[in-house]
């Protein structure tokens, strides 16, 4: 086993190079997970940084300026959904030795400006921001600065990458499948918009504009009915006992993420009726609860973990060719039916 | 009001101390939440930062050297509970103007040195390492480079502060919860250890020890049945399914986490028994969806919020005071006692 480089006592990228018998713009490719890279080229090259215990973390950084670290961006940790796209970035990206540091966006401007300064002071060398609610004006600007992906936001821009769900065909996915099972009067809680900004590029307003043209297709447009709250257990809580008020209440109610269907189904017991018998709810997002036995909740899954080892292979990509065009991906989602919708009773 | 200092254009301590009529130092102090500013005090210079825009993240570093920003390390961020103390110790650190950036330790000593490692390469003020699974050894390594403080994890060393559930208690109080119902085949899924280090030191062996010790109090030495699986919904399923083919089936099971107990409710579902008619069910967290309806588990409370600011204002104090003795407190959690526990029948 070749030793590591006399003067720093680490093992460096030279002494990979050697050891795999390749070039080092060959290990930098399979570092930064790069295109090019042949199956053997990438088995050769691991094998000897697993030999040598290289961290092309620190020894890298040395070579070439950077830091090797991600920042990434979430409004919030509480959401299981954001979880899932962690757990996919950090899996393409760890194995391309750069680490990943999260930030709270906490959904509000300031906050999110904080963050994202926060990241470029720290020289990282990309960053990652999932359902940002900053003006496109201020994401253009972070752009400028670092090498950025939007992850679940609509809305295309030539400064940065973006991911996002199709968000319009996964609510349509609900509405066929509750207006399938005989429900007429399905009813949508969807999280408020004021912004014209978000109202284009949320994938919340995309999800609730879905529900609509959905409903039209289906020529259910008389039984268009949306309570307006947010997306919070709360806010599902409140857009339930709205609905439940109305004269003509709803048979199924489509919640505009797993955590709003949660509330819907408190309101729902508390009013002493039944999911699905009296009842039916749909969630958005395949959340982990969702799959609990005891919640067996019928939603959307958009696919999180790919969401995420898109962003960073985006990322990776821009940061080795800063200057290439911008790249918008779509996703899509899928229906997972469980216990919560049924066929509507006769 | 006066202008921000001319040579940067920005707003510095100065001019806050200036526009508040205090000393910096005074505004320091406020900005760092250190003891001694008085409630007037500290009216005056919040009042005199909110209304020049003074940042003390990036005006403040330049002053003092600082990054402004503390590390926080946590095992996954799929676990709500970690949410709560995340939340905590956010409140606490943004209010004296730190950031917060999250990486994941994913469970491993060498992903958690990596973690450390960018953290401290990242000049971050100082660490919080949430139930680290790394050597008390690498620890105080760590402890010695920054400023560390250690949350759910018993042990006490004089290089780095802690914050613990009092997990002893918290076993003691589900134990006795399901006696006092007139449970007696008590059952419990631990998650297993077998690192000398960790059996003294991680919370879920402190509360596989409080299980017994608790049993043995209640004269239900004969009953002690313990299962030997991991924190995870897949531990708890399988731990269920094994507790639930002995000879003397249990009546009640403690989980040793709420997700443990999600699993625990599946195996038992698919049993074709009823919670809690035919067996009682408790956690330990109090997570967010063990109180949601369809779920509503009776479980333990550790007071994560609580334990995140804990931890915050010990990392501010020992920033301030890097040679003032170590401080180790340990909350006391509370029971929530819900619907998966009721009164053994007869």
């Amino acid at each position: 086993m070749p030793k590591p480089s006399a003067r720093t006592g680490r093992v460096t990228i030279v002494d990979v190079a050697q050891h795999a018998e390749v070039s080092t713009t060959a290990v930098s490719k399979v570092v930064r997970n790069a295109y090019g890279a042949s199956p053997e080229m990438q088995a050769k090259v691991r094998k000897a940084i697993a030999e040598l215990g290289y961290r092309p973390h620190a020894a890298a950084r040395g070579l070439r300026g950077q830091t090797y670290s991600i920042g990434v961006m979430l409004p919030n940790i509480r959401n299981p959904f954001f979880a899932d796209i962690i757990d996919g970035a950090t899996e393409v990206l760890e194995d391309a030795g750069y680490q990943v540091l999260m930030g709270p966006g906490c959904n509000g401007e300031a906050e999110e400006a904080r963050v994202t300064e926060t990241m470029i002071d720290h020289s990282m060398d990309g960053v990652i921001l999932i359902a940002p609610v900053s003006s496109r004006q201020h994401l253009e600007h972070v752009a400028r600065s670092v090498p950025t992906v939007i992850v679940g936001r609509h809305g295309r821009s030539s400064s940065y990458d973006s991911v996002a769900d199709d968000d319009l065909s996964g609510a349509a996915l609900v509405v066929n499948h509750l207006a399938d099972l005989g429900h007429r009067r399905i009813a949508h809680i969807e999280h408020l918009e004021t912004d014209p900004d978000h109202i284009v590029e949320m994938p919340n307003a995309v999800r609730a504009d879905g529900y609509r043209q959905a409903m039209r297709a289906r020529r259910l447009d008389e039984h268009i009915d949306v309570a307006s709250t947010t997306y919070t257990q709360e806010g599902g809580y409140l857009g339930a006992q709205q609905l439940l008020a109305r004269l003509h209440q709803p048979t199924a109610i489509f919640a505009g993420a797993d955590i709003v269907a949660m509330g819907a189904l408190e309101a729902i017991a508390e009013a002493g009726l039944t999911v699905p018998g009296d009842i039916a709810v749909a969630g958005y997002d395949n959340t982990m609860f969702a799959g609990f036995a005891p919640v067996s909740l019928t939603t959307v899954d958009q696919r999180g973990r790919q969401m995420g080892s898109t962003a960073a292979r985006l990322v990776l990509d821009r940061i080795a060719q800063p200057r290439r065009p911008a790249s918008h991906m779509k996703l899509a989602p899928t229906l997972i039916a469980r216990r919560t919708t049924a066929v509507l009773p006769h």
